[in-house]
């Protein structure tokens, strides 16, 4: 039977701030990418993020960022390897303590935001990502874009590697993103959203840009919370995948 | 034979700034206080003194603070005390990746300036630090003043504790510590300091500010390591304790 | 003609966070208290609310807090009093940029939050603040609550005070507001806001606690901007107010 | 009779931690280039030097950065253009009311450390540098280096420009930075460092890596102060340049 993990980003408020619906999320999701502190996620939020996803089974993934809250974690920064390593450590750490404290475990990692984007192409920041990743556990599942050098890299170190599709995103004739601002990247027909859902998880395909049928090969599609209507969509798109007989789990 | 446990704070620098004398610190002191990243501490840094700890056997503690890097940690705070658990949780767990990494344990934790002051005496602020440890630990040693609420209400949760004293600090006739801004609250007197040391390792006691000797149980000295000479004093204490044969060794 | 001031919070949303819906407010008050970065505010949305706030007349108030963007500025801190009068005048300083650029200049000064909470009784920090003012500009007005330290010490040194008052917080019967907490301390029926604000405009007073009418002189209201109808409430007040025949207009 | 400028980083501690020697400093330099909060200098800082610069006569002026307290300003950010801006007004404003506590006023603006190198060659930054500086005053010079975006676009936008240059850097033929990290690109004989001083000074010209004699014209002379020794061999720079018949001061 075809399966598919659902990711989201979760705990992204700090302190007095909330961005997602965390409760509403965790119903729809079965694995929660946790802001850990440095792009939001304030210490009593990844707390009760982790209480409220091992409670229902949701598996717990550290999402680490660059040191940006005023940036959200959204503007790319020359960080040297050394240092990088050292601050997705932390950050993995950090998280480790409340994931324990609920009884689960942080079960993987992936990179937010601009340090996401930058780890695709870039050959040094990746490496530091998988370097403080291995600091932290030297078994920990990176999730990532599959022709990133991130997963490459990540694979090369004994990582075990999980590729992740977005259903609202389009693709190129290559399987590749089209860059957010260029036209027709950001996919917001809600129908369009749910089917290109299901043809993911069943065929591993999606239409591109151009209207080819290309091959994205995801263990888990990528949803997103953080906009209004957003949680509907998630929601939508899984109840959809269940009656076109798609298992919902999280990866292996 | 008689033993004692030495202490000081490391690895306060943060970013571009340096405070203390990692390496010489360390091949003086027993038990290392490592700041988390709260008050001083960036993850590069705890990386760093992880590695040079362990790599001499100097046991690894967490020095858990306030989040106040403006303020170093010296300006208490009214934080309400779910948030002030986790943020301790939080910190633990940072230095704990740092730790293992290095081949060690986070052996134990001290709260750090103004809340180590705070929770001398506030119960509410000194449960949440015991329980943001037992989050990250249950079984980790607490680090403080003998007649602190922190290490009561520790001692009643089941967490281990250690006792410290403060060969520089003048005690009352109470065996409590003479706060500073009073008249000779710091000995500044190397001979002094030197020969509190070895009173407090072999009879637990201690002349007090108006010359009685009173009985102070500690299983730890805490050394400081921030002022100009202090290595050099520290390094004084230990070889006239091992001269008097007092063993200079981590707590059990 | 009656006339009063009306005052909210606003910018106090964070980088990707948002808080309060400050066109709408705009469009209700006559004084902007605007966040300055310390508990919120950044950058970038201050130098936007300043040009709405400039664009639409509203009057722009320095929002100083303690410096505490994880707990949005409502954590007291021992600030020693040089350290807080330099964050108050580095606030003042960085909104006055702003709404100079605006066309405008920064017209008061509001403490926030704990700070705000603190300098009623707290005279060494009340004092700091008045410091703080002093170094931006020795002629500005300070804004407070009317039996607070904070507005004596003002006076005293020379700065234009200006009282307020809160028709949905309850008073005492000697004026003073009930602690947050305490059973009945926040009123949040809006008709007995309205009612209460119109009463405070026109005859000075308030209903206490107990059911005395107490007076409590205030050249300005406060409504809140950061509760779910908190702006609907706010237009009403106001368009009762003007009903009523009170001019809305900002102090002079 | 020619004169030079001669600036300085100052002010570059933060709380607790300290970097340069800004007493000595300010008794060496005529322009201090203050740090404003985002890379380095908190507020009482800030203050302190403000009042001794302006105690002896030295220019102030702020030196503006990207918000990287844990990189000190040395990590290249992608800031949008528009936060970029107000966060440059920010800076400047906060330090404005220091150096006018102190009879003085922000006499000119110099980027730090990563957003120094940027806008050299970074239209879109160097732009919004420009804008910022606008934001906060229309007059106010730029200091730089004679060949960058930054100036470029500065004078563009009707600002007074200051060129600088650095005698313990290396010079390409064209006139420009050996780049760091590069074989000789710092200078550290103290001998050559001086005599380079003199022949900016004198000539406006420098012997350039290769061993040319290359032009490049400079108002100011940037000196280091955070590294040992550093002070004395500014000192020395300055006596040499008034025994050699350079008048020392402030650019016009």
């Amino acid at each position: 039977m075809t399966s598919i993990d659902l990711n989201a980003d979760l705990g992204e408020g700090f302190g007095r701030w909330r961005l997602t619906d965390d409760e509403q999320l965790l119903s729809v999701v079965t694995s929660a990418n946790v802001a850990c502190g440095f792009h939001a996620g304030d210490a009593a939020t990844m707390r009760r993020v982790c209480e409220l996803a091992a409670g229902r089974g949701v598996r717990i993934g550290a999402q680490v960022s660059y040191r940006d809250l005023a940036g959200f974690g959204r503007r790319a920064m020359d960080v040297p390897p050394a240092e990088l390593a050292a601050e997705v450590a932390y950050q993995i750490g950090a998280l480790e303590v409340f994931a324990r404290a609920a009884g689960a475990r942080v079960a993987y990692v992936k990179p937010h935001g601009a340090l996401y984007n930058r780890v695709v192409h870039d050959e040094e920041q990746a490496g530091a990502v998988v370097e403080g990743v291995r600091l932290a556990d030297a078994a920990l599942p990176m999730l990532g874009l599959p022709a990133s050098r991130l997963l490459k890299l990540a694979e090369q170190a004994g990582l075990p590697v999980v590729t992740e599709a977005f259903a609202d995103r389009a693709y190129t004739d290559e399987g590749t993103l089209v860059p957010r601002g260029q036209d027709g990247a950001v996919i917001s027909d809600a129908d369009a959203v749910v089917e290109r859902s299901v043809g993911l998880a069943f065929s591993g395909t999606v239409t591109s840009h151009s209207g080819e049928r290309v091959m994205v090969r995801a263990r888990s599609l990528c949803l997103h919370g953080d906009t209004p209507g957003a949680v509907e969509l998630a929601r939508r798109v899984r109840d959809e995948l269940e009656s076109a007989g798609v298992r919902v789990e999280a990866f292996a």
